[in-house]
């Protein structure tokens, strides 16, 4: 299963229900969080999320409200003792923003490292692969470069364990050397993966798309997605405003839901002029009637 | 009324129910904020503050926990047009330390000037006076540079209305003049400001010592304060780690709120280990009763 939850629903400015923009996603003990804005590791903490064992921080462009939450994290994180690596994600620019952050406040970081991935390409890429998934990005368009992720489930081809016993294989080792792909000994039989493996089955998919005008790149993205979380930073009669700061409207991120065959659309990144956010939702809904817009905690299990 | 509220009682980490360091002080329309820890402006917000007001920053140490929010609460004004400058005083160091913060994440402060003070000064002394106060400090005894802070209402005496009546001066603009010391010619008498003003009386006065161990420079600056907000990071039996760390324990505040003669002690900055913080408030009101633990939001008028 995929857990999904929302830690931070608002954009550019916090408001008494919405704090800054971050995503956890969590799947088979692999701990992500994309995006990392003011005041995220206190909602971590709320949400009783062991943020000492995230694997990954994926941050999608460097405006302020999406990655000044790092600073507070890795220092609680040092503090508490963490001593394995950390994945870091980004833009262009990511190394020289956060070693900005990381020394203010008389801070040095001691205790664990930080691997650092800048992602300089614009076309749709994997980036991270681990334990049954992969995290893919592509650039979208905002008005400073700005990535949107995808985690997809690898492939999998069911196991029939019936099937497995039947040929005479025992539970434990066995069974994984065959779902990993390996064929096995049993006495003099040799069995193989495709003895015990049905037909594949395409993973599951959640997508992220941050700050960015609709565009062809978060389409392609979030292409048969599951879940697609897209921000919605305008209602559709502010249209000029979201072109201007090249950011999407309800309506438009409904149209982009649509086009990518997504299961389910979670609006994000809500301006704080949206007191109650169901206007964005039910213009949504004209276009792609499963839509909802996120709240802080609010959980998606795919 | 000097209206105190606190809006992060927390030290170091944040918890669910405590957000990093900040005290917000309203005295005359004149409005200041003492530190700015993470997620400074949200809690503003949830507060109801007219953070866009704010006239004085006062940044007591670079710790991030009491600094980190300063980069989102700036872009929030600037972005919310704020024009008109904002004092900023802290140690040595802030300087950097504020042109690190607001220039992290693509962001370049526009809209208005930042007044910069750093305090070199080891003795205590005025830093700043507006409006029937001034705010003094003294350097206390953490491990970096730390500031304590207190505001004081100037001196004033009382004016006796009925007597200026009496005397023939009208009521309106000749009030002021007289309350600010000034002569004023009624017909062909002359009324004196000893005419109708009383006898001094000591202004309110509130102290704010965040980070330090026990030290004579905090009992100077608290001396005879109505609200006294001391630092007590660790309750007594964790005295060894109160000294490690240079902070202070919940016993230790109250013998200071003692020995400055102080009539209320507020202890904040409460390690995350005190889910209930109560052990803290007793330990301290065994030394000086009338004591309590600050908790978020919290409102104190004077």
């Amino acid at each position: 299963m995929i857990k999904v939850q929302f830690l931070g629903t608002s954009g550019s400015v916090p408001t008494e229900k919405r704090g800054m923009p971050a995503v956890y996603l969590e799947f088979r003990g692999n701990r992500m969080l994309f995006d990392c804005g003011e005041g995220t590791q206190r909602q971590m903490r709320i949400a009783k999320i062991p943020f000492m064992k995230l694997d990954a921080i994926f941050i999608s462009h460097l405006h302020a409200d999406h990655c000044l939450g790092l600073g507070g994290l890795l220092q609680t994180m040092d503090l508490f003792g963490r001593n394995n690596q950390l994945k870091i994600f980004g833009p262009k620019g990511i190394s020289d923003t956060l070693e900005q952050i990381i020394t203010t406040g008389h801070f040095v970081l001691e205790g664990f490292d930080l691997e650092l991935n800048e992602i300089k390409s614009r076309k749709l890429s994997t980036i991270y692969s681990t334990n049954g998934s992969l995290v893919k990005c592509a650039r979208l368009d905002h008005n400073v470069p700005s990535l949107g992720f995808s985690f997809e489930e690898k492939e999998r081809r069911p196991f029939d364990k019936q099937k497995a016993l039947k040929l005479g294989v025992q539970e434990g080792p066995l069974f994984s050397r065959l779902q990993q792909g390996n064929q096995v000994r049993v006495g003099k039989r040799v069995v193989k993966p495709d003895d015990v493996l049905g037909e594949a089955v395409k993973g599951r998919k959640v997508t992220y798309i941050p700050d960015t005008r609709p565009c062809a790149a978060a389409i392609e993205l979030a292409m048969g997605s599951d879940l697609l979380i897209h921000e919605a930073t305008f209602a559709h009669d502010l249209q000029e405003s979201a072109i201007e700061g090249r950011h999407t409207t309800a309506q438009e991120a409904a149209e982009v839901a649509k086009r990518a065959k997504v299961k389910q659309l979670y609006l994000n990144h809500i301006s704080q002029r949206y007191t109650n956010a169901k206007v964005l939702e039910e213009e949504a809904k004209a276009i792609f009637p499963n839509t909802k817009v996120a709240e802080d905690f609010d959980k998606v299990e795919i």
